[in-house]
């Protein structure tokens, strides 16, 4: 009896197939925008003036839903140390702490809270299901094909702006911003990634041409992750075509989350799919 | 024969085979053009002083043609409801209903009908037509192949943004400008996106290392949009290949305009295409 | 005698695979280069001051021996109009004039010489001859390719501006800068395209929302050119594959110069190419 | 016995297989990052005033010992110069000279030293040893296959900036901050490649409009690198597939480094790979 309690609550909070699980993702859709949305207002001052006290209060009453439903979802998993230290399992749990920690410590670090905005990404398993949740697999199969290669090319982007910061920190001088190395790299990669804020920016002739050269450099050399990341993801749309099907069922016992439409049991661990 | 003229009208409003139908949509071309400057020229100060009677009369007697040829549109139109709530139909109506708007509410509401500059994607279908449109097509059919991808991707970065703009909001605080946590994920996205206005910019040595890493994240998963549209359009381009014949035939029951050259019947609605 | 005469300097001036060919073109390439420096330092009032005689003296004297070879080429080509009214016999034409151009109208005028950098294009046949010819035709082939898209693309990217524009101008109002539609729709596309100076920038909370759209949108739709422009690249490259054997033989008779390597007429007029 | 002596150390230095070669490199890159970290440092002023005889030290210290690393690394390969004048040679020595160089001339050059950085680049065959040193090689060769058409469209950058600089120096003038060509070339630059600074920025409506036409080409014409760049990426990965298998293997005779896993001699040279 007791057992299918849990079962129904664990079909509730973890599936998005059956209409309670629909319902209940819904439902923490909205309420994982209004949570975030108080924490935002709150630092406004002439908001935080008139309505600190409501937004005190929803932003603590959510945190105590997230809090019950991290406890529930620890509690229904039959192995809750994979649930816990899983990717969204650890974003489930600083969506909470912060707040808490508010307590405690007393600079604004309740505001970090907003880190909870990162759950909205599980909860696209409601929309449209299957397409959203593929099309999430095909970003992330080719951003992790692609991970040495940006790795490497990162690191001589990193190289490049030491060496050109170095440069210009000595060819323009403190006189004209470039007041130390740290600061002429940060100046070298806020014009390699063509940011370009402007806060600092070359004066002397020399200075002038050296970044011109760093710009037509970033302009040209940004063709190469592209290059990488288009040429994995062509590869990872091939691989897609294969097995298309996406469902929402999610294994009570091991939480992982892709099976084929028609398992009926788990494919990593076995355990009954849909039993209730 | 009334009927007859009904059909002729037809032909030169909603087609762009014909010379009649071609120079429509030429001066429709014209005084869209003529139109939105008017409008745009009204707005500057020094020459609203000047020729803001002229500009004004220009704009009314374009509204009025404008409003015209959308009665003209619905009038000819077998199915009147499904023209209105095309897309086109839509940018029609919008494209009438700021200036008429203007009269009763006076906050400048008047120079909203800028928004006719979208009946120029319309008027494509004159030039050069079949490659024009043909080249839209190929677009759309990409982006709509990517739009999950797409939505997931840039969930994805406003979740990193609401991130990013919460920790600047506390290691740089509101004397540096991050006044507020909506202000600082303003800054964050103004950064991630690599516009980089420079109306905020970090001056503290942890904001400008962590600036650095935002900066250096958003020029690398730039490729990640590009990666999955570009994969998109090389499939929709495939696709394409095998049946590229287009041209501007219109059916006059069901406005559906993507007829093959040799067809003589409405595809979707089994309508006559070149009776008289 | 003469005619041998003439059919030597078509030799040296319009090819590069002889010894005498390639030293013409590498002393053009070393003169343009010249010429254009001595432009652009003339305009800078400190070195003017001091060497405007010789910058002077070193703009004319290319400059006549640029129209010197100007006529050459003219008179060198047997179909001269097709010479002249090419997209490299333009470049040579507007190279010359804005110095001659310059004593009539005195608001330097002769700084538009600066026109001639086009002709470096040209030059780069010298160097590593085949590949780069090559190289420039696939850039040329794909954006030929693209061009109905990317027109399309570049349209609903001004349609964008405009309304975004527009809008902000209502939103954000003179007070903040934005003063005018024109200059609203200025900023919108220093927004869009990424570019971001920040002389003008939102400040109101609706405005600065508004903006982030604007930045995300812009981020998102560049991959859309990308992704077009690259899928034609990779169809140009596959066609050039097979047909990879270029050479710098010009025909005398119509500058036809897209022969392939053991060709003995000219394919286009069946002039006699390796006649002396 | 002192050859084994000697074996052993050039299989220590440039080798990465071995646990003693593993752990020299992860020393090595723990050495780069401490001694970049006290160049930079160094300059800025409040640590420098409180920790400056520590960082001086440190700098001497690594560059003592990068010195002796050269020092073998010359001793120990049987062709020097080879080494000397590779890639990776030049970048060891130039990372030792100017902290000599401090000595002499007292301009800061000492700072230089942050070239050492590039140094980094080598190191990567520490970690997940053939994954990123295939993903280098795949960068490198997508790279030297587009390099003519990157360098032909580099030129046609250059020139649209010249000419586009040399128009707005005419349109803008030198009191709204264009004082001189030169200057408005840097201006074009920061504009095409999107930086966008903002420390000069169009004022006039004619010089606003040319700059919006300047940014929306920029916009799409960066299209053209990634295209190009990413079809050669395309064609590169086809070619490594066949032959993914890459070690950390170094010849010590000539310090080819590209031996199949299966290798018993250097395929350049005939050196036995394997002898101790």
């Amino acid at each position: 009896m007791k057992e299918s309690l849990k079962s129904q609550l664990h079909e509730i909070i973890f599936e998005a197939d059956t209409p309670k699980g629909k319902a209940f993702d819904v439902l923490l859709l909205v309420a994982i925008v209004l949570s975030v949305l108080a924490v935002m207002l709150e630092s406004v001052e002439s908001i935080e003036a008139r309505y600190g006290t409501i937004l005190k209060f929803i932003e603590w009453l959510f945190t105590g839903l997230f809090t019950l439903e991290y406890i529930l979802r620890v509690f229904l998993t039959k192995k809750p140390l994979r649930y816990i230290f899983s990717f969204f399992g650890l974003v489930d749990l600083f969506s909470i702490v912060p707040t808490y920690l508010g307590i405690i410590i007393p600079h604004n670090t309740a505001s970090l809270a907003t880190i909870r905005s990162l759950r909205l990404l599980r909860v696209f398993r409601v929309l449209k299901l299957a397409r959203y949740v593929g099309g999430a697999r095909v970003i992330i199969d080719g951003l992790r094909a692609s991970r040495p290669k940006i790795i490497v090319f990162l690191t001589g982007v990193i190289a490049v702006s030491m060496i050109m910061g170095t440069i210009m920190y000595l060819v323009e001088g403190k006189e004209n911003g470039f007041s130390s190395i740290p600061r002429s790299i940060y100046w070298a990669i806020v014009t390699l990634t063509t940011v370009g804020y402007g806060d600092i920016s070359p004066v002397t002739p020399i200075g002038q041409t050296l970044a011109s050269f760093l710009m037509i450099m970033g302009y040209g050399i940004i063709a190469v992750p592209t290059g990488l990341v288009t040429a994995d993801i062509i590869n990872a749309n091939k691989k897609r075509d294969s097995n298309d099907d996406v469902n929402t069922q999610v294994c009570s016992n091991c939480n992982f989350d892709q099976h084929d439409t028609d398992a009926k049991f788990c494919k990593k661990c076995g355990e009954d799919l849909i039993k209730k």
